[in-house]
């Protein structure tokens, strides 16, 4: 979908994905901190595989919901491939969009599986969501053919966070656990979401004025405008991490200290699914 | 060979390799997993070095076969490289393509010596079926010079499992035995395999209908169906895999229980050849 | 500012940077080694964490300075961004200068609070540093359209050894402590800063005679007086190491036998920061 | 020195190399893989040292002995850089290759102070060994400007064997002593060499009969090629590798069995230095 609501649809999907991913990784990093003082309580493994379970399910929603939104919506191909009478492909960016989502999909799909059973390692979820990102940036890449000089570049610009964000996940399966790069996950995710809502705004202005597509002043402004939107991610994932560990640190000093009877007992089950790896 | 057949060739060998190594390594994984529960039986050391040396020995035909059908069908050049008559090479393509069966060849050698002695570390035969892999991708991107447009796309999607397959080969070399890595080798060979005959469909067409070779429409499905072909082979992984892991499952289940004093001794010959490591 | 002093700047920030780096990480490194002849006590935990708030204090005024200076200097733009009565933007490549700045104050920010706090991981530092690096060298690639090809070369050769430092320390984050990489980074840190004050004079010569920009043999020359940099780079890192480790070990000679019955309780605390990780 | 000797001098001093590596390499591993079986007298800690030693004094010699041939040899600029009355730089490419001999006779020169001292810990010399390949593939890259097709060819499939061997001291520089990595480095190091010889073969052939510099099939041909030589090295570093095991196996084998009471003590001292690291 060509259009403003193309671009806000899925900005709007990584925004909340990466708010909930900085909420969740501070969220289990700090309970995993403070264990020792009782907040292995918050996060017990079975809490933490109910979280997983509900980010797969959610996400496999929200890629369902785009690819229908790509295929019905706004003259969408409604799954017709080919155009036999005038020969033609039929939409083939909304496929494109489609098969953006359908990556997302099996992704989400998998989480579900691995989290709801023990049949496969935790690790295949962070590959499959590397794989989807990956799949992204490399339809996007193809995606660019013949377009403006300032279309292309935005576009360009948004490969930087999507093969991050791919890289991260690959290095996730062999560092599991690493609040660094979950926290560098979550910032690309939120620069994704934002520059995606800007790259709207460039394409389809809400105002009668529209961009220069081939000013070279319009283009090192909107290099410029993506390590703001950087810096501001940055800042947003900072301060959701500091009030998720404030709050767990106030909540457990509020928490009444365990017997010590019970303590031993429990401590096998709290342990964190990152531990039994 | 520049015909259906010379890309059906590879291509069946590719999808061959693909099932055959998702079966072999979902059936090691699992053994290995079940090990408590007696599966060890299943794959004792002896047995996975016979498979090792079968697969070996597999890949090692494959590529002299292929290699032979590059020099003499369809007018090969016979081992002949230079025509001093004429003063021109000869039938560099067939060339090209013999070396690439040769690399895997040697991979295959090598693994055979690896596997049926002890002279050499286990990762080698990892290390020369990344490099095999990394000759065949470096081949192919000095090999589409003066092509037509889409002929060159096809072969340039093809580079992306083809250098995926040597870089996860490579991987192994340091984290041998991840079955994350093993299924998703699995998964490009048979990506690679089954995009070996598309490509095949696209430039030499079984139908009257050629596919205009210039046409940007052309190149985006392409890009698509490729991504679809990935979708595909996961596909196909994952319902190997669970079959496998529940085939295990269901002959551990009816296995006799051992006797306790038989457990001790056996326990040592079962190692698994990735503990040994 | 494109002029000499807004090259002479920076580099000299470099410069210092990557001289005290070379101290810094060679005196922790000597003291981490002597330490059972009693070095530790030259580098407390205490001392240490007081070194790095000094240093991250330090980073983050040099960065203010560095971003007011471009803002207010030589006709920068006083923070307007628009100019909505011609229609243009203001000093983009002020703008651009800046934000290089901006993200190096974020990082050092970021590590006055981590090392005064203790509510985020050590390594935290080292990826907004690479982070910072990234973002300067990611900058500087989208800041050479359309300039003259000597130009073009010096800024690319700069890019070198910003995304070598930038890769470093992401690399840091994994193997913290390793002083091989320390080194490496401070290496091309003064690297980075003595090419900053050869970009100025190539680019604004103080005598009369201008460089010929087109010139392909001065690309010859400027390419291999890069690597003269960078031989220079390692041969002052030497210099600096060589003398550090003679400092404390003469030092440690004369330093008075601790008692035994001090140094045990005495040991836990002069745990190094590196390995309390 | 653009000339067939210019080429054949660093080709015999990288097959020379190449060989050597592949040996001391088998040697080493050999020897520590027969320890219990009493090899590990073959190969003491003081002979390693030795060995390296040597290695690190012959391989600053190569390099200086290159540079002097690069600035004396053939007309070469004599250590002048600037010829201030016709105002152009002397014979750049000499001094380019001089520099690349510096950077080799740097990595000699520390890896002598490392091995011969322990001042620095032992993996700096592999980090400065790829330093200098990753500064002559650096130098070769901007070296092309302007050449015709078939001699940009043949130096840019150099830089894969160059840029590989750095990629390979850096990756040793994390796991020192793993025999992969040491004899894939011999292997493209002997490929290197080959490939010299091969380059100074296509550029300056001997007989009358010259290249065809913008033959499409002449390039497609000297690609095949360069796999050839990479097979020939695979062979080489094969033969040497089995050789030497099989040397040291039948010596072992020969020796007289230690005295028990001598085991002990000498156990420690005969620790590798792979093990000590």
């Amino acid at each position: 979908m060509g259009s403003f609501k193309g671009h806000a649809l899925p900005g709007s999907f990584f925004l909340i994905t990466g708010l909930w991913w900085a909420g969740k990784q501070s969220f289990l990093y700090s309970a995993r901190k403070n264990k020792s003082a009782g907040a292995g309580r918050l996060a017990t493994r079975a809490t933490q595989r109910r979280i997983e379970i509900f980010e797969a399910a959610v996400i496999l929603s929200f890629s369902i919901i785009g690819m229908l939104a790509e295929q019905f919506l706004a003259g969408g191909p409604k799954f017709h491939l080919y155009d036999s009478s005038s020969q033609r492909w039929e939409q083939l960016m909304n496929w494109q969009h489609s098969t953006m989502y359908l990556f997302f999909a099996i992704s989400g799909a998998i989480s579900l599986t691995v989290h709801s059973t023990d049949i496969a390692p935790l690790a295949l979820d962070r590959m499959l969501l590397g794989l989807a990102f990956f799949n992204e940036g490399f339809l996007f890449l193809y995606h660019l053919h013949g377009r403006d000089m300032l279309d292309i570049l935005v576009h360009t610009l948004l490969l930087y966070a999507v093969f991050g964000q791919a890289l991260i996940c690959f290095l996730e399966v062999f560092h599991r656990g690493n609040i660094l790069l979950e926290l560098l996950r979550a910032t690309l995710t939120i620069l994704q979401g934002s520059w995606f809502w800007q790259v709207g705004f460039v394409l389809y202005p809400p105002s009668e004025v529209k961009w220069d597509m081939k000013d070279h002043d319009n283009a090192m402004f909107v290099t410029l405008c993506y390590c703001w939107h950087l810096a501001f991610a940055l800042l947003i994932v900072s301060v959701v991490y500091c009030s998720v560990l404030s709050c767990v640190r106030s909540k457990v000093r509020r928490m009444p200290p365990m017997e010590m009877g019970l303590l031993k007992p429990r401590e096998k089950e709290v342990e964190s699914e990152d531990e039994i790896l």
